[in-house]
């Protein structure tokens, strides 16, 4: 777990600041990248065989939406980086995929970066897969990890000019984009919910080893989703009060709203948080629970019997002289004898209410 | 208890935003329109069948007070918001009824969102429902997810011209509304205060397993209770400091006023969080004193008699050369022999104070 | 415990705001007014029978002290505001006797409410009256739930005439009577402060369950304590900073010594909690410690014994061929083998440093 | 120990603020008065019997200290206070030596009051001592509960001239008296850095009931360093902040030395903390684990030799009728069967791991 | 451990400041002095035998950069800092190697000292090293306690005039230097993420008493990289912010960069503790799990035989008249009652799930 936190950057250290190399795992066959152009009547779509292709929408009036799936050929985000004139240490930060959510007001420019997240394989795991975006006048390039993402009602809503999407310029893209990840963010935390109940609830009624293990990894789950989720605020906040001409003053209304939900979702978490911090001490305290049973069973049937072994073991002795063996109803008497102590032990127990 | 936290969105998730769907279980048979329209001098009541019947109010110079109860007839929201003019985000937070609590100041209304928190069914947990308030110049709109609610008082206020009520404004209404759902806090607090005294008496006198789940639902409702209080503090700050003209000076002193009581209610959150949080440490204190006591039992019982057992065993061998078993007074020396042991180990354990 | 946190307000809710219900247990068998009128050269002091006798005082140029014993009688309140033109809901803060601590400026006067502490009946608790205090600009009124308080000292030093006092307005009286309220914190945090330390003694020697129940009620206090302490650091500060007439320059440096001393306190305060914080870990180690030490007596007799009686146990059998049986020292080497194997447990068991 | 955290205030309170008492205990046998007057070319110093002594100093254009040791007659501060202008409640503050460090600027002079730490009398504890600090325009008082200090190489420097001490003012003397008690925290801080690495090799190697009791000790150590550390900082840089006239340009980068060490020394003493708060977990998990190999003995024990006792016991029966008895080689193979048992089980823990 | 986090300067106390005393171990064996200058065109580098050496690079146009390993010798120091014009005080900071990083502002020169972390010798400790560097117009100073540093790739950067580094000035130098020692710190914090998922894997699969010593070890290695790594932000936040003439604007978007990694690292330190935090908990719940399966053998083993063990003894007591042993069965009988009683147990076990 401790690895999903930070990714190798050893192969890095020491180049130059600027220089791009790819940290983190390679997770896309092949870069793909996709152009969606449109204004209010009109709506081109295609998949772009070379980045080069991409620059002529650059200067069209229209909004054009690039979207780039795969981060691991190095020179298509170098040559998008210096057509669209991004700065070195942003393409550097695209790059590195452990970079922590930040905006950027480039002036010419908005830099996003955040993280998107989705269930992991075996829906037990949140996977966090870095997300770029940049704003420009009339452009978003977003730049993803590998293909797959939360983005496709986006596309639907555009294709099918549902919605102000189509009317609105290049901000409101990006906003809608931002809002779609954080929307995204519900349904994990609805995940996770549902694995703090049903841990709680194996908490209330069988405790087991497990158990443990699942909080564990709940807890590191809270860790990594906190991380991914924190700087989040700061990050739309940020948006919200740009001054950048970039953000129409409609926008904001919506940005405030995506703020709303990220405050919210923080709330959750550090609720979930709460939830579970004190998970571990209930879980031993179950734990405790049952070794006092285990105890007091152990107690009962030992002190039971062992007087009543003892009694028994005097009259197996061998000595010659021992005048109760002779009696005629000895035997019996001593059965009634061992019968009481039993049976005292018993209530003894029963009032400390062991029994 | 998670899922108490947030709320499923999943059938959401995609749609435009400012899209009107209704999140949240449907808590309302039908939904509820009432009418209350009052000026110093006359007063007006009724139950409305359509919304639209309560349009023509927006224009009389008389506070109107319009109580919408049950959100899922999404069509009767979308209407009035448009007939009063607001913004279809803040429709969408009408409907989201996991919204955190808020205050918006749009100019021409101010929009409040807030929790009204109730006793469960069962009395043993609070519940929680999505209050909206719309201030605007000359009315109010209030919107609940069933009907029942805190407001009667205010209602028989307003119906008898008791107080201020009926020669002040629509901002004093609001203030009044608000006002009772949070003493209604005070109510649910003292509640939370019993069972935490409860909990407390059975954690000196008599630790029991379901102890435990009480502190952890009391643990959880603490949570629950923390996330619907503390963003009040920024609420009401806010509307306190608002500069919108809705609100007159005169309500400013309400307004400080329903601020204390916050301020008081999250004191006493946090306090009662306190409380609660070493509450498990003592629990598990006592659990390993009672194990201890088990222990001591075990080990008197166990230490007293395996060693006498033992020298019954040695007289029990049948080796045919052991004088003692043929000394005249042989059994009764070691059965005083043994008593003697046996005080010994006593007076050892009482030395011990385990006796 | 958590009831002494929040006071039942269930037969308030609902009412108009302002209304003047007395929240909290009548204290005080009746009402007691007593006026103190003095300035430099004269002092007057009676025990008034109606409220209406101190009218006269608000106009007369000296200072008047008007202290209130009692707070079940509402019209007294009533009265007192109406003529003293205080606003109805500070006299709801009045008589709501779980307010918070705070100060607020009006103008003509300034309000502060504060907690007075006292030890309990049996001192093992402390308990807390609300005091009331208005400074108005020749007048400073108190009101206390109960006869009884810590301004005896302060109406000495008035009737002998002792110290600044009587040559200062009504705002170093203010001061004053703050002062002795905030002086008498420090005697209750010392009975606090012998009370750990006895605690810590007791965990340090000889822990028992009563400790334990120590140490939750420490807790307790200092949650109750913190809870009543900690809003006059933000009160003081709000005095020396107001900008009101009504507190004259040279009283600041006073006002600024009663804010180091509140600091002082809650500095305190926190120390204390800390100390107490890890007292319950502690417990439960010298539990498992204790425990550890029963486990090691029943081990070191039952490892011991249990092997041996086994070895007795085989020639008290009964078979027919037992070469061992005829031995002629059959029995002594036996007896001088089980003492061998004693002695080797008991050397083992010392090597472990269990005895 | 919590009775080193707040001094008996009782026989002080109700008396008017400014009434000249000391809290404390008295730790000096007489008050002793020394006197350095010194600029760059001459240096006087004499021990005065009298406070009187002392006072043509005042006048004089050179550097004048004057060190107090002993503040039990109080006579001594009065005269002292009302020839050098000093306030009242300065003078107060002066003699209740649980004074929380503060600094305050009265315009003439500055009065800084802080602790001097030094090792307790067995030094296994920090004591406290509580210094007064009067920083005039060309003189220093200090003011100290008894003789003995961290002024000596001070003193040296002066007699010697060595650095800059006799040609900067009185506020460099001030600040190189500071300077010398926050550069001794740094020993203190050592001390108490080597008690917890032996405290850490205790828990380590061998854990015992005195570990815990010097945990104990060392996280009440630290509280009481953080109480009269803290305020230090904000001390400091109100110094440093001061536009006091008193303080020339060029000792303000001698103060913001002082203030980074005094953040150093905070920081570490919060890693101390840090180390410590988790040291009782630990044991209580050391001790567990001891209690698991010791209930490990006890299992293996029990478990090997009370189902062989059970087989002998069987064998020891006397029933008329039983076959085995009379076998030939009935011992002997029942002998077999038993050590067979007891290699299973044997073997059965190795497999455990308990072996 | 804890005399990681504060040097002994115990020689030192009492000395004035300024004094030029070295702090800490010696940890090179002769002071190392080199010089790198250089402009975009040429490149001069040499290893100086004196500190003089380096003073004429003061003057020349050309960047310069002078590298010293080694503090030991104080004189270099101080011919150093009176050549180039340095604070006394700063000199100090340079010779206590436990610096808290902090950077000042000078005017003619900024000034700069944190730690470089590096493994420890057996790779199970971070070590860290103070570096303090002087940007001065033209040239950049760097004072390292001993050879071997992260520097070298920036060493081949100006060698092989690669990136922007030979066209910059002094400050890209500085930044390109410091942005080598927190780039280091991604890799140390790398290490200790994988000795973090060790531990979590060995508490996961067989926690053992060692297990606790490691945890106890990364909570150390964390408090350590703490105070070494926070720091840093307020460092590297005040360069950027710094109105300093001696750092172009351009350099402010590399120092942001390294600001966002001084924020990422200091995510990651927050989030490994966090991490780390309950590991002490999840250890003791195993212990306790253990012990439960110990218990529980015990219990088992002891509950069935000591019954029937008593049941054998009965039959071995020599009571004359004892029926049951003269049948002819009778021993059969026993027998199978015997199985019956150890049968039940077992069944008994089994529904207790301890089976």
């Amino acid at each position: 777990m401790a690895r999903r936190l930070i990714k190798k950057r050893s192969h890095k250290t020491g180049l130059p600041p600027g220089s791009l190399v790819h940290v983190g795992e390679r997770k896309a066959e092949r870069v793909k990248i996709s152009i969606l152009d449109y204004d209010e009547a009109q709506l081109e779509e295609k998949e772009a065989k070379t980045i080069e292709e991409s620059f002529p929408f650059k200067e069209k009036p229209t909004v054009t939406w690039i979207n780039i799936d795969g981060l691991h050929e190095v020179e298509i985000i170098e040559k998008l980086g210096s057509h669209f004139g991004l700065h070195p240490l942003l393409l550097e930060d695209i790059l590195n995929t452990d970079q922590r959510p930040k905006m950027e007001d480039a002036g010419a420019y908005i830099f996003v970066v955040l993280k998107m997240l989705y269930p992991g394989e075996n829906k037990d795991r949140v996977e966090a897969e870095q997300v770029s975006l940049i704003l420009g006048s009339n452009f978003v390039i977003t730049l993803q990890e590998r293909e797959g993402d939360v983005f496709n009602p986006v596309r639907d809503r555009i294709r099918r000019n549902k919605g102000r999407i189509r009317k609105a310029g290049a901000d409101y893209l990006a906003y809608v984009l931002l809002d779609a990840i954080v929307d995204n963010y519900f349904l994990i935390l609805e995940n996770v919910g549902e694995k703090i109940e049903d841990t709680e609830q194996q908490l209330a009624t069988n405790p087991a080893p497990e158990t443990l293990q699942y909080i564990r990894e709940l807890k590191n789950e809270m860790i990594f989703l906190r991380k991914s989720i924190w700087p989040l605020r700061e990050l739309i906040n940020g948006l919200e009060r740009s001054e950048s001409t970039l953000i129409h003053e409609s926008t904001g209304a919506y940005l405030r709203d995506v703020y709303d939900h990220t405050i919210q979702i923080i709330d959750t978490v550090e609720s979930y948080r709460d939830m579970i911090s004190g998970m571990v001490d209930i879980y031993l305290s179950s734990i405790s629970n049952k070794m006092n049973e285990v105890m007091k069973v152990l107690t009962i049937f030992a002190s039971i019997f062992i007087p009543l072994t003892f009694v028994a073991g005097i009259y197996g002795m061998n000595f010659e002289f021992m005048p109760e063996l002779t009696w005629r109803w000895g035997y019996f008497i001593l059965l009634a004898v061992m019968a009481l102590i039993g049976i005292l032990l018993v209530v003894y127990f029963k009032r400390k209410r062991w029994l």
